[in-house]
């Protein structure tokens, strides 16, 4: 079963439950704008459905409500970045946006992030460069399900890249992907409907192929971007390993399995070697290369050049990365947002904590 | 067969190869080092065995050897560089040092590249960064030989991602990597012996799955990393994508389909959107992050960890981006370069028409 709720009924329930968690009436509207993206933008595993599991770390203490973000080093082009403990839904855009402001000044900027959390979905980070006319990047690191290429052990997270690209009329390239076969997300919508995986998604913990959408939950693991060697699964994990380099061996954050977990009830990693989880974003003035009303008539062409291929005998046109979440954007911010009645639930429980209705 | 020639034998003919049709002493030297690292590290598809390919393109006037390598618009982090018809394995380095160069003054360098040819190796490029304390990124589009997810049309090139990442003891971490399933070298091989290739590789010319290394030789097509929508074939297609737009959208080289060909015997494609072929760098200073010390021991923290997981029953260590290239590099400047009797032959008939022995 499911309901359907508004945009801005979610909006206002929860920006109320991070009041009074303590966030800033800034924040707070930040944290929300970012979280709910997910929900609209049809990515519903990272929306407010997570609301909850934020809620829960700031309750072990594992989020700082009223984060003192700071700018520990910085060159012209760079700045490395302490999110002391913040949501990372309000670290991120901050140090987006510190990137950007570095870009408007010298061409580019590049920040990596050291003691944030999750940070809800990587595109909305990088899609804040589009309005600038740059091109936005941003990653993160997140807690270890992936195992590497021969490896039974989990020493990677999901570890998504985003790219964001500005076009002209066209809508914009926004490409935003786990660097595993499938993300996790999908995993868990096989798990609630005792489903099998394909082939390449998951390994027993014993690192044999599986197509149990419970091995992960079993001591099991994720497969990189690939599936297996024959199939290219050690660019999935290098691709892996670059987002965690660079969100935080450049940082200072947690690295490898030493990053720390999103559910709450699952205990820190023994011997940390950083602070808590890294990120890394970049945006690039498109006329630090070209002039953008150039480059915007070339990406038009691309998309339209990729949108009109001939396609395989009763297959869909080629997607152009970002089009279905704009379309879905746009539906649902007109017909509402819908929520499955086990989310419904949990959040009308959180509410109660709090003396809230949705 | 294969007959073994020793590093400077190789250096010493293809340098004068380069000399004869009208390289400078600087540019020949330069071309040389990157054609061979290919050999040295590994990649034979990419080195010497391409040397005929790179002069067929001079003789029909595609490649010239005396370019004019520009700066045509920049900004303290970026430029965009107009390679003059260049070969890219001299065009490639300059435009990386141009990186390099800007991000020893404000942190970061960024270079976008139009009219280029061929690069070689994209990792050699990266790895420039290494000496610097600086992380190096490379990549290139290149003429259309993949699928898009569900297109039947070959649209994207191999397009291959280099990102060098310095250590402190241990060798330095150095991805390089085609955007898709198996590079095209991988193919060639399996061609030569006959043999089918794994699932995933390879589709028809009418967009089926198929087993046929001959595939791509016959109107088919490569497949993104992924190999299917199944197995996350879009994020392979994500990234083919992401390289051709920050190589040739970004400078005015020509792209997705239109991005001339390795084979000089090949026609031109039909109204090319640019100039010649695309390439973007970047340079990193790690000090524009963190003092490069504390990066290093935990880059070598990080690489100690992944190379002692517990690997599945059989299979060999975890291996760290770069290590079986640095290895081999050692090995074969010591004992020499394998070739095989069909690229002996080539080079043999190559020197004749310069009156060069091998």
């Amino acid at each position: 079963m499911q309901n359907v709720y508004s945009y801005q009924q979610l909006y206002t329930f929860s920006k109320n439950i991070f009041l009074q968690i303590g966030c800033s009436e800034a924040n707070a509207a930040i944290a929300v704008k970012v979280l709910l993206s997910a929900d609209l933008r049809g990515v519903d595993s990272h929306g407010i459905a997570r609301l909850t599991g934020y809620i829960r770390l700031w309750e072990v203490n594992r989020i700082n409500a009223n984060p003192a973000i700071s700018i520990v080093h910085e060159t012209p082009s760079t700045a490395t970045v302490d999110g002391d403990k913040g949501l990372g839904l309000v670290v991120a855009p901050a140090a987006m946006q510190m990137a950007i402001d570095k870009a408007k000044n010298v061409g580019t900027g590049w920040v990596s992030v050291k003691n944030s959390n999750h940070f809800g979905i990587a595109g909305i980070h990088a899609m804040m460069a589009l309005e600038n006319d740059m091109i936005g990047i941003a990653m993160t690191n997140a807690s270890p399900l992936v195992a590497p290429t021969f490896s039974i052990e989990r020493l990677l997270g999901t570890n998504p890249i985003a790219v964001a690209i500005p076009a002209g009329n066209k809508a914009p390239f926004v490409a935003d992907f786990a660097t595993t076969t499938a993300a996790n997300g999908k995993l868990e919508i096989l798990q609630r409907k005792n489903e099998a995986t394909p082939a390449g998604w998951v390994q027993t913990s014993a690192g044999q192929p599986s197509t149990d959408a419970s091995e992960v939950r079993n001591g099991g693991a994720l497969l990189p971007l690939g599936g297996d060697k024959e199939h290219g699964s050690h660019k999935g994990y290098m691709l892996g390993s670059i987002v965690d380099i660079f969100s935080a061996i450049l940082s200072g954050a947690n690295y490898g399995p030493g990053v720390p977990p999103f559910p709450a009830y699952v205990p820190m990693p023994e011997n940390m070697p950083g602070e808590g989880i890294g990120h890394f974003f970049g945006a690039m003035r498109i006329d630090a290369f070209r002039p953008a009303a150039d480059f915007k008539t070339h990406m038009d062409k691309w998309i339209d050049r990729f949108s009109s291929a001939k396609t395989v005998a009763g297959e869909q046109n080629v997607v152009i990365p970002g089009e279905p979440e704009t379309a879905m954007e746009a539906e649902r911010t007109k017909n509402g947002i819908p929520l499955q009645a086990s989310v419904v639930n949990e959040l009308v429980e959180l509410g109660k904590k709090f003396n809230l209705s949705l």
